[in-house]
């Protein structure tokens, strides 16, 4: 078998709790568990030793108890798998207590090859006939509704002038609500308002793989040319496969399950979903319901829509609580590059819910940097 | 329509870390934010509010600063999803910091419509022509090492007489070792020492949904019949649909990516893993490179093997970093009704391989308990 070329090594960087006298020795013994997972003694093949096992490329101290620890891992441990990279970048090392998966420099290849959002901040902005504008979105609840009464939230919200609503990401397949015959109910109601033509719909996906796929074109053919995933109950391969498979689809990826296992969010929310497809991401705003501090979020919109690899823009979408009482201070904080989501604050508005979303976007497009 | 006949409630069992006062208003926020995720003043829907809506059922401190909150949600928000079931249990509530999804109690129509395990303590077991005793694993590792290489420590540790052989979770579709490659060479190998034949092979499955159907097909093709998978980087409603598919086939469940205790480890590895149709669960052993507690460990066993809604008992396998001086000490930890895998020690071992395996293999075959 002919030797493949040396390809360029992924680095992972790790923030560990230790103290000063330990750290050299966790740092490698997180080298050796994301990587061979054995005695190093025991491994003794040259190009095993050399190019699989993980390397500790640098350790730095962040503050007292705090290190940075760099390993560079082999490309060619994760192939084309999604799944695979966040086996080889934090895997077992997710059961540790005392470990935080930072971030990650991917080389310019791997990223190319999962290849980013597909539509990202210009596609967005361009389905809804959006300028160099922030974009607004709502969202579709309380889950137990029946599709009708959805779809009539959905017509409001599109009167109002709304660019996306999304559906809750408890809305899933159920009985009281199937996919299929809601979007295929929100759908009618948005196309009977053709005047307000350019409200997209974004149904959210649920189930396993082939589950997704029959609701991709359940969608599809309802005319929805944007959709909700959640990547960490999907599984990241399927979440990608999707992509793959769906050229025309814009993806809006929702981040339940993303916080179970101590990944930095601009690095999971930001780079990993963007780098695997999504067009847009929405995350937890700082002063809502959740406890991003504002660094975090500014993390996470820079990483999302930064220049990286070449790859498209994800937009990011700060949600969780927000209010229409907040809108200028997120526009100061974001800039124009985002998508405002206000769902139950709407919806409060009650009968009052197309006058309330009308001036949630009013002041929105009114805005200038 | 007609109205469905009401199903009994799911119960979410959250620790969450709270000063008294502020017990009672958060407890209320996790059951808003796990089912309708919006202001209650806003949900005017009967249905909605009397079924749908998360009923806080009790709140008891547990100790100084920690409080177990039961939460009861509606099992037709989950309907027959497990992926829908994680979202609901602890979607975005994962993404709080001071939460901990402890345990759950499944309506027993909702374990039993999943199944659980479909061959268990007792089919893997019979696969090997095992009595009642503990049964014996290692791995294939490291990765990298080209299959030819592979199939000759799998065939040392068949010589050693040992039950099963997996792959390290690291092992995946590589370049340098592509699945089918490998399992052909694997199973080549051991059908060559039928003498031996009740040695198991388990290749570890990776990939999106297709891809995994892929490598099970090759598997099957090979005579394989036991195979393991990461339920929580494939998605644990693609693992369910798996498992669904293919009735003859054992899964193994490999922990990575399951996260440091946001989840309790004895409902994520030996519960839900188990109720989604695991016939063995691998998890880290106290003592060894991983944090957990003895009373995690035991939990975790007992979990998977007791009595529950009369699903199979699905075998623990404590492991992560085990050597053989500590065997005698697991078994009179674990008892027989457990899988013990030991894979680095063995294979320092080196050329001794078949030796050290098959002292492994009689310490264990001669344990009573």
């Amino acid at each position: 078998m002919p030797i493949a070329p040396v390809r360029p090594r992924i680095e992972a960087i790790y923030h560990v709790r230790s103290d000063a006298p330990g750290i050299e020795a966790r740092a490698l013994a997180i080298a050796v568990e994301q990587s061979v997972e054995m005695p190093l003694a025991a491994v003794t093949d040259d190009f095993v030793r050399s190019r699989i096992v993980g390397h500790v490329e640098a350790v730095t101290e962040k503050a007292r108890g705090l290190f940075e620890v760099r390993i560079s891992l082999a490309s060619e441990t994760v192939g084309d798998d999604p799944g695979q990279l966040i086996n080889m970048l934090f895997g077992n090392t997710s059961l540790h207590e005392d470990v935080v998966l930072h971030d990650v420099e991917l080389p310019a290849e791997l990223a190319g090859q999962f290849g980013g959002p597909r539509h990202g901040l210009a596609g967005l902005r361009e389905r809804v006939g959006a300028g160099r504008r922030a974009l607004t979105c709502s969202a579709l609840k309380p889950q137990g509704l029946p599709p009708a009464t959805l779809a009539h939230l959905a017509e409001r919200f599109a009167r109002g002038g709304i660019d996306f609503i999304k559906d809750d990401h408890g809305l899933a397949d159920q009985a009281y609500s199937p996919f299929a015959a809601r979007v295929d109910a929100i759908a009618s109601a948005l196309h009977r308002l053709a005047l307000v033509g350019t409200t997209r719909y974004v149904p959210s996906l649920s189930g396993d793989l082939d589950r997704m796929r029959g609701q991709l074109s359940a969608a599809a053919a309802a005319g929805v040319d944007t959709v909700m995933i959640a990547p960490m109950i999907a599984g990241l391969a399927n979440f990608h496969r999707l992509v793959r498979e769906h050229p025309g689809i814009a993806f809006v990826a929702h981040p339940t399950m993303g916080g179970a296992a101590r990944i930095a969010p601009a690095l999971l929310l930001g780079k990993l979903f963007r780098c695997l497809g999504a067009d847009a991401v929405i995350f937890p705003n700082h002063g809502g319901r959740f406890g991003y501090s504002p660094d975090i979020c500014r993390a996470i919109a820079s990483t999302a829509l930064g220049q990286w690899h070449g790859l498209n823009a994800c937009v990011p979408v700060p949600a969780g609580g927000m209010t229409t009482d907040r809108l200028r201070e997120m526009l100061d904080f974001y800039g124009v590059d985002v998508m405002l989501l206000i769902g139950g604050a709407l919806l409060e508005a009650g009968d009052r819910l197309a006058e309330a979303t009308r001036s949630f976007v009013a002041t929105v497009q009114a805005y200038r940097a």
